[in-house]
């Protein structure tokens, strides 16, 4: 494979969809752009299709464009830790997720409530880099500030709040931690480290990574 | 938008990447269809770049070939339900999935390996479906013995195993259920039930569904 043009673009040992590879999770949003409620609506379509335990579809989202919903905006990013904070206010919109613990039809507790929200957000993360949008996942939040924010009913649990908009200039990051990480490459673990044949600890694959 | 094809091709209200639209879960493999290491492994390159909590990574993969692994293979489909025994057993592969509930760097819990799995196997979901290959998550397995048959050590907890291989013929599954299953539209909430503008309960977006 030849040498990416962006350090973000995943340096993969195995051809993968384009659109995996360039999805990542940027810092800097350019506080000018913004994202269309057509955009995101897009994005909800596309974690409305992801799978679900028994086709429960757990997920539930709450939007804030930075343009067209200033107050919501405001009061969800101050749910967000200051370190987020110092990015995240240059978002075009923030959404917060949250989960629906136990199944409508019986109650009975959902253990894949988070799991299957995961699958839902990954579609939409995918959606968005197509479409020529970022999206950063924060789990730094306080859920007490987002609950109250968002009217987030008690049989739910927020999950992450997800920055929304266009790619910006790390330069323009305040915390010079933020701005060097933008440009690093992204790391993962190799294969052989989580991927098992037959059994535990023993390595998938001779070839490959 | 025309009507497609195939009663499993999604109905979309917005335009969305095409891989979203065709991925589903069948039941029904092609017992005479294989999935290649080579394929295998791509899918779990997908995986690899998922986002993560901290970059954790938490998941695991254990891989079970029916044609290459065989006595794996049966040892992890005994852990499945009978329900799901009867259509899974001509999956060519099954994937344990189980992922570390401590962050390894200081062992504190992962409030989010979960939701980090489920995002990780929705990307392996979408590059089968581009490559071909179908996939069913399930979460009808005994926990127990999954992690006897695949020597899951006890930081790590099973989630789901998942059946990979080639659509086969809905006709040919032994339960009627499953059958009828096969061929129906998929269903899915409209956005206006899960999808909010700046307060739980607002629907987002005046159009659409």
């Amino acid at each position: 494979m030849s040498r990416p043009l962006h350090p973000k673009v995943a340096e993969t040992d195995h051809d993968i969809l384009e659109v995996i590879r360039h999805r990542w999770s940027p810092r800097a949003f350019d506080a000018a752009g913004d994202a269309s409620d057509a955009e995101l609506q897009r994005l909800f379509e596309a974690a409305r299709w992801a799978p679900s335990s028994a086709n429960e579809q757990p997920w539930r989202f709450v939007v804030a464009s930075a343009r067209r919903n200033p107050v919501a905006f405001a009061a969800m990013l101050d749910a967000l830790t200051p370190k987020n904070q110092a990015w995240a206010k240059h978002a075009a919109a923030l959404v917060l997720t949250a989960v629906r613990l136990t199944f409508e039809r019986n109650g009975a507790p959902n253990a894949m409530a988070w799991y299957d929200a995961g699958q839902a957000v990954g579609f939409l993360s995918l959606q968005a880099t197509a479409d020529g949008l970022a999206t950063r996942q924060m789990r730094g939040f306080d859920a007490d500030r987002a609950r109250t924010a968002c009217a987030v009913p008690p049989e739910f649990e927020p999950t992450v709040i997800i920055a929304i908009g266009r790619l910006g200039d790390p330069e323009a990051l305040e915390v010079e931690l933020h701005r060097s990480a933008e440009m690093q490459p992204r790391q993962r673990r190799p294969l052989r480290e989580f991927v098992f044949v037959e059994t535990w600890g023993s390595a998938f694959g001779a070839t490959g990574s």
